[in-house]
């Protein structure tokens, strides 16, 4: 923290995020008086400059909501994925809200860590995320401890969004090829694909389906990684024997995944996040089936993302002890302005 | 062909590969009087301008060996991966090449049929190839008629080298992150790697064996098809249940692949290709007890790579009849040449 700054007297808590950001104004007393949302800033696939514009601008809304005095030392609390964001660029961020009238001091924490404590305030514990990739984490004294898997799509990964979408395409090729059983799923991703129109297509030069060509220009003309927007439709044509099998290995690999983090370690919350095990439909079901009795009577706390928990950080670098009171009233505060 | 040239009285059969490309100079009879290899002609992975300087190279190489006439009026057979060379490659080709004296026409036939060519005379059969990819063709009339899988690393390609060593990095990642099984691939993979100094290595900022992170930056550093490099280091860990594993799930998946394109076809030759069936190590015998009684009493035909069978597929275009007579003088030929 830059030491000609007083003490910082308002929390900004920014959960940066690929798909979007989100700020919440924080007093010290855990109270959330402005929440506000921007877009994507993800530093891995959003330049510098545009990730720090999401940021600055989800900061000035929520401080705008809000109504205090945007002239407050402030501090911000910026969680985002593990290290992507570099020293330049939490620079920028703080230059570009100084422009603006704010001065404040920006600080890093892990995405992992503030979707742990985005459900509950104990320091000991576990957090479970499966969104486009898969990573699980065990938390020792308010810091991450252990990561496990997180490997990324090409090498790890197993369960995330990535893992199941892959698989999806790679059972509806196999199911028009002829290798592979056939599937609901197929229909399914013909229609996600706009490829209806060429459902009666002959072969193409190789004696092949001309709808599996035609599947295959489409993935490959995109990032890998994109593969991940059709995991949903393993969720909507579950019941079919090939979509269950996808689902049911996929929850295999993430307990697996948490069963390694969690190892011999105390016992403590188990919180998941992501949209595979924090939305209404996805693995969380499975993923509990699989851990039984190894899991906490509350089993596991779905979150929707790391605003709460970047709060949670922010407030501990500011001095704030965050017991259950102060927990409970972030919580209820932020849920009350996210509208 | 140019009408304007006289009848090609010369054959020029090339299989142009992705590692190297092979010229053999052929006459009518099916007599080869000079081989020459030169570098990569692969259409995706190399440009233009240096395939086909690698063609021509290996061209002029193999006709300066044969000592027949440059200025023969020649034929050009190129075999090449399906589709990837457009009509302006050839073009080049065939002006590189009258640059230096010699007038040819340049014809482009599959990969896949010639590798099929270069293990029988007979007009129907199966052709298998696992290489850095897989695929499996039916042919019909001498003409590739049905082919499955060859849909690439990311959608297809199951039992391929790319197939296995993204399964080995994954399976020794796994070991060291502890969500899988101890493997005698671990320090195989190390040692490939040249990562032997770091095997102390503490835990990173995640708190994640310093290894697994080495691993993984020098396996994103690189084209995710370069994984298939790593194949060989199950083979060289057979007994290795994990390795072993890995190998038998390739086996099923090539058995299944080429099962599906013998479909309920005639009975005809299976040959198989690619360093993952072709090779001294590798899975053709896996493959073969997968197979059992479904395979002709010959088995399944190695063939190392195209090049007799561009040299069938030029002898065909020129109105040759390719009986066992002249397909045996070419092999023999041919394999006297490579020296």
């Amino acid at each position: 923290m830059d030491e000609r700054l007083p003490a910082p007297t308002l929390l900004l808590a920014v959960d940066a995020g690929g798909t979007s950001c989100r700020t919440a104004v924080v007093d010290r007393a855990g109270t959330c008086t402005g929440v506000a949302v921007a877009g994507s800033a993800n530093p891995l696939s959003t330049p510098d400059a545009d990730a720090a514009a999401a940021v600055v601008t989800s900061i000035l809304a929520a401080v705008e909501q809000s109504g205090v005095a945007p002239c407050e030392a402030a501090m911000v609390l910026l969680a985002a994925a593990g290290g992507g964001h570099r020293p330049e660029f939490l620079e920028l961020v703080s230059r570009s809200l100084s422009l603006r009238g704010v001065e404040a001091s920006v600080r890093l924490e892990p995405d992992g860590l503030a979707a742990f404590c985005s459900g509950t305030h104990l320091m000991d514990g576990y957090v479970l995320v499966a969104g486009t990739g898969a990573v699980a984490q065990r938390v020792e004294g308010g810091r991450g401890a252990r990561s496990v898997d997180g490997l990324g799509w090409l090498l790890g990964d197993v369960g995330s969004g990535f893992w199941v979408g892959q698989r999806v395409v790679r059972a509806v090729l196999a199911d028009l090829d002829g290798t592979g059983q056939s599937t609901a799923l197929t229909p399914a991703l013909v229609a996600a694909m706009g490829l209806e129109d060429l459902l009666g297509i002959g072969d193409d030069l190789n004696g092949r389906p001309g709808l599996v060509h035609e599947i295959g220009l489409a993935a490959y003309a995109d990032l890998p990684v994109r593969l991940a927007r059709f995991a949903a439709l393993a969720f909507a044509t579950a019941g079919d024997p090939v979509a269950d099998a996808i689902l049911d290995e996929a929850a295999d690999g993430l307990a697996v995944t948490l069963r390694t983090a969690m190892g011999q370690g105390r016992p403590g919350p188990v919180v998941v996040a992501g949209g595979l095990l924090a939305g209404p439909q996805g693995l969380r079901d499975r993923v509990s089936a699989r851990l039984g009795a190894q899991l906490p009577p509350e089993g596991l706390l779905p979150v929707p993302d790391g605003l709460v928990g970047a709060a949670v950080l922010g407030l501990r670098q500011l001095g704030v002890r965050v017991d259950a009171d102060v927990f409970s009233r972030l919580t209820r505060s932020v849920a009350a302005h996210r509208g």
